[in-house]
Parts: structure tokens; C-alpha cells; sequence
């Protein structure tokens, strides 16, 4: 006799390129899915900043969204749920067992971090790419899902779905992070290795802009602050230390980084925009700065919006991840390894 | 109420430096796992083929046999147990739930595989750091464990406690790998980065073998059959293709070598022995061979000891794992993680 399969509900707060990269992601794998964990899903609820709401506790069409979006680009016309005042209002309605929050960075935290706590205060498993409220809301959430059993995952807020967080749960048993060092920005890299190549920094930008890796305001990544939440965040899960961004000494570039990139070429060195952090007496120090590193060492081989994290430990001595020339399917797929990792 | 502690019995097979160093690692991590998965754990049996065997059912005093090993260097007078006439009596009359096996590296397979074969038919879950086994006989043992409801891992097989097989497993959920492609041998590579640095071919040689890293005779490092048999039970666990060692088109290194790295120097590129795999037409082929490397390849970057994996995945991208300049506790590191890994 087959096992009945389990049935289980989504709700999606955002829905830009990772949401719907993520939703055919879903649907790609709806029959591995079902395989190894005898589940059947679907998505009762997506609610947007500009592209309206929608619930349906049926299961919404999400291959009729997916195929009609860049005709319409609105949720509204497939409700067939309640009307919902607020995102506080849609997560308490929408039916879902877990909530995938991937709502417009904001590094202050906030409202991703309300909406995050609301919904794990309402008992549903949240899965989040979003490194703001996790960096500056970290102990009060993840204690908020101890509290109410269930889990808070958050793989995609750094380096996407490169396996970080949990690598370091489930293949580094028993280790202690002594120190940690990568590149964990794009749109910086990007410019620095474009720079090396002698085009400008306003030209490099300009690409960057073009090709929507970086934002309208850059300055979040030109000043180091994506940096810095990305390090705060593994911080906080891997070192166990409580360093939020604004603790962390920051440094970022600028149209000056060009003399500066030329002169480290010449003495056949390379620069590039570190994040590392280390423990000193008691305490862990975050840093993000520029760093002239020599021609080997495996930084310096990041470029591009390749991405690299070196974590020091003691049972494995140094141990790599490098994510090669990641697209939205990557951040896509960081959600959905962990879904997988919270159905284990 | 505190919950009555899980008894747990390991037997060894091999006790060179491997040995115990992992014997020290449990030693250390003996709260972590009472605390973590409420285990306690003696080790019942050790068998060597130099050193002697010893068995106790109450478990042996390992603190006391690695406290004189350098005095006595042998375990019969630690036998409280029957005499064993053969390993096959060892894995028998040991008492043991888990056997790890550490025995000397042969590539043809034997003994080794026959001591794994032994103790998975008896109902050993079963973990090694032996390569020439689990390449040679992947399927027949990885089916009988099957069979016989037990595990079989081997994480320590590949760029020793790295997490690879066990990373794949765990953190990147119903991904194809397309091809992947690494610096596997570690003897291979010293000797090439140090011939980069005007060191002769004799020299490095002769440094490797002084500080135990190529053996007495290193023709397994330098013929590239060690990085044949790793990249041969990559394909078997990671690509699901039966490629045996001598499947795999194999070069390797030789004092002739120096001048091919020297001109490659000169028009800064550098030269790696590659192991690399890719799917053809429905097969996987395997190759080992030296590539001359564009300076900014992760892969040129590698020196030393240090060894680095390249997964080329459809749901990931390019993602790579790099071990920086490992020791035998890596190793030892290696059987730890996979113990986790069967606990969990």
C-alpha cells in the first residue's frame, strides 16, 4: 500500500526574480519532492509591495502566474481569499505552513524583520534570503523559533545557495570557527576585477547597474554595508558572537580605488574588498576593507561576481567555498535547499 | 528524568598515524557526543599488520595504548579477547556496531575490500579512509550495505575531512553534477609548485618523502593512480557512472615535467595535474592530466599540500571546495565527520 503523501502549504512574501525563479524551481522539482519526501506542495498565498496580493487556500496557479506575468505583473485578479489590510494581516489569513520572506533588502531590518517574527510567532517555519533582519534582529529570532519549535533558516543571505550555514551544521560536527575571510559582494568585485582590466570605475558601475547587479543607489554595496550584514550574519550563526553591522569597522570604494587597484597590479599583487573577522580576547572583530593580497592566494582569484568564504577552524584547518558567476537561480536554489534541510 | 546513554562498540583497522589521530579526536569530542547524541562509545578491538590485535569486549584503555605507543608500539599484550587467526576472525570476535577501516592503501582493492565486504555481511556499518576498495568494488559494497540495513561512507576517501560525499548528500538536494574537476594528490602538486619555484624535480621529491608525505615509493603520486582512484569514486558517488581506475585515461608526473612548467611560467600560466570528469554521450570519461591554467583558474592558485574540488552543477552553478594544506588530523576528522553522519 503507498503512504498517503504529506501536504503542505506555501506563502511567499515577494515576488520579483528570486520569488519566481524559486516557484519554477518548485515546480521543476515537484516530483522529486514527492519521491524522497512523499510531499505534495502548493502556494496558498504571495503578497507583494507592488504587485498586489493574492490567497487561495486551494492551491493558487502558480504555473498561470508564472506564464502570465509579463503581461499583467498582478496578483490581485487571483485572489480568492479574504482581503488583507497589511502583510501582518496576509500572513495570519494565508493559510501556509512555511513562509518564504523575500520582500526588497533593507538593511535596517525592518519590516522584513516584523513580518519574520510574526509569522514564526504564528507557528510557521520561515525560510528568508533576506540578510537585513537577520543581521540585525539574529538572537531575537532565532530564539522566537526555538521558543515555538520550529525553524528559521536563512542559507540564501549569504553567498547564495552555496552551502554555508548549513555545511557548517551538518558536515562540520564538533568545529570551532576561529577566524573566517571572503568576498562576499559582487558588485565591488566586479568593479575591482573590471578596473584591474583598465576600464573606469564610472563604466564598470554602469554595467553593473545595467545588467541589475547593482541597485539604483549603489551605495549599499559601494560602501561596504552588503558586506557588512553578510558578515554580521555569519558571525552571529557561526561564531556565536553578537556583532550587528554597525559593529563592524567598514571601508568601501570609490572612482580613488583605480590608482590605488593599478598600483597593487604593479607589484603584481591584487586588491580587493575583504570581509573577515576574527576573536580576540573574548570577543569577535568584523571588518570590511580593502586588502592588497598576494598573486596566490585564493581571494585573489575571485573575480567577477564570483564570491569566495575561507573559514579557519580547528578540526579542518582551512576550508574553502568558492560560488562561481552566481545568477537568481542560485539565490532560487538556496531557498529551496532549505526547504529540503527543515523537512530532514 | 536524564535519558539512559546509547552504548556504542568501534573496532579499527589499522592504527598508523590515521589511527590515532582519530583515537585522539574521539577522545576529545567524548562530552561533545554524550551531550549531542546522549552516545557513549569504547573501542572493543584494534587489528594491525605490523603491530599486533587486541580485543576486549569492556572495552581496550586507549588512552594507556597511545600513552605507550611510542615506548611499545604493539596491542597484543592489551588482548583480554580470543585470539584472532585473521582479520576476518578480528571483524568475528570483535563486539563491535562500527568498524573503521584504516589499513594500509592498496589500489587493486585487497585486502581491504574484503575486510569491508566482511563486516558489512556481518552487519558493521562500516567507514574508511580507503580509497583503492571503494573505488574498485563501489557498487558491490555500496549494494550490500544496502542489503544489510547498514552505512557505508567514506568522506575521507577524497581531500580527507572536506566535506564532499557528505556535503552532496546533505546540502545540495536533487542537484545533477555535470562535471566536475580538481587537484586531488597532494605529492603531485608539492612537487609542481615547487619546481614553479626554481626547486629541482629530485629535491622536491626528496622533501615530500622526508616529511611522510610521498611513500617510500612514490610511484602511485607520481604515475597519477592516487588521483585515478579519488576521481574514480567521485564519479561512482557523484555521477552514478561505473568508472573504474583503469577506466580512467591516466598521466602523470617526472623530471621531464620541470621544463613544461618552467615554459608555462613564462607565459604565466601555470601547470596542474588535473583530474577531471564529464559526461559524453550517456558515459562519464575520466581523465588525469597535466593542464597548462590561466593564472586567475581557482585551480592555479592551489600550492603546496592544499587540494581543491570544482562541481560544475545544474542547480548550482559552479561551486568549488578548497582544502588548505592538510594534516593526518584531517584525516582523522574525515572518520569523525562520517560517525556524525551515521548517528544522525
Amino acid at each position: 500500500m503507498e503512504q498517503e503523501p504529506r501536504q503542505i502549504n506555501f506563502a511567499f512574501i515577494g515576488f520579483g526574480h528570486v520569488g519566481r525563479a524559486f516557484a519554477r524551481l518548485l515546480i521543476d522539482r515537484k516530483k522529486w519532492l514527492l519521491k524522497e519526501f512523499s510531499l505534495e506542495w502548493k502556494i496558498t498565498g504571495i503578497s507583494t509591495k507592488n504587485h498586489g496580493t493574492s490567497i487561495n487556500h486551494e492551491g493558487l496557479p502558480i504555473k498561470k502566474i508564472l506564464g502570465s506575468w509579463k503581461r499583467h505583473s498582478n496578483l490581485d485578479h487571483f485572489n480568492e481569499g479574504p482581503a488583507c489590510s497589511s502583510q501582518t494581516d496576509f500572513i495570519r489569513q494565508c493559510g501556509a505552513d512555511v513562509l518564504f520572506e523575500m520582500s526588497v533588502l533593507d538593511l535596517s531590518g525592518g519590516p522584513a524583520a516584523t513580518y519574520i517574527r510574526e509569522a514564526l510567532g504564528a507557528g510557521l517555519h520561515v525560510v528568508t534570503t533576506n540578510k537585513g533582519p537577520v543581521a540585525t534582529h539574529f538572537l531575537q529570532l532565532t530564539k522566537l523559533a526555538r521558543l515555538r519549535g520550529v525553524k528559521f533558516l536563512y542559507e540564501g543571505t549569504v553567498m547564495d545557495g552555496a552551502p554555508i550555514f548549513n555545511m557548517v551544521r551538518l558536515n562540520l560536527p564538533a568545529t570551532r570557527i576561529k577566524s573566517l575571510r571572503g568576498i562576499l559582494n559582487s558588485t565591488t568585485n566586479y568593479i575591482l576585477t573590471q578596473m584591474e582590466q583598465g576600464t573606469s570605475f564610472e563604466s564598470a558601475l554602469e554595467y553593473a547597474r545595467n545588467v541589475g547587479l547593482a541597485e539604483a543607489d549603489p551605495s549599499l554595496d559601494l560602501e561596504g554595508w552588503d558586506s557588512a550584514a553578510k558578515l554580521s550574519v555569519l558571525i552571529q550563526a557561526l561564531m556565536g558572537a553578537r556583532v550587528k553591522p554597525k559593529d563592524i569597522e567598514r571601508h568601501g570604494i570609490s572612482e580613488e580605488t583605480g590608482r590605488v587597484v593599478r598600483a597593487a597590479l604593479r607589484r603584481d599583487r591584487r586588491l580587493r574588498l575583504v570581509a573577515r573577522a576574527y576573536r580576540q580576547g573574548g570577543r569577535v572583530i568584523g571588518k570590511v576593507e580593502l586588502q592588497e593580497l598576494e598573486i596566490f592566494d585564493p581571494l585573489a582569484s575571485i573575480r567577477g561576481l564570483s564570491n569566495i568564504l575561507v573559514l579557519n577552524t580547528d578540526n579542518m584547518r582551512e576550508l574553502a567555498i568558492i560560488e562561481n558567476n552566481p545568477t537568481v537561480d542560485q539565490t532560487a536554489f538556496a531557498l529551496f535547499s532549505d526547504l529540503v534541510s527543515l523537512l530532514q
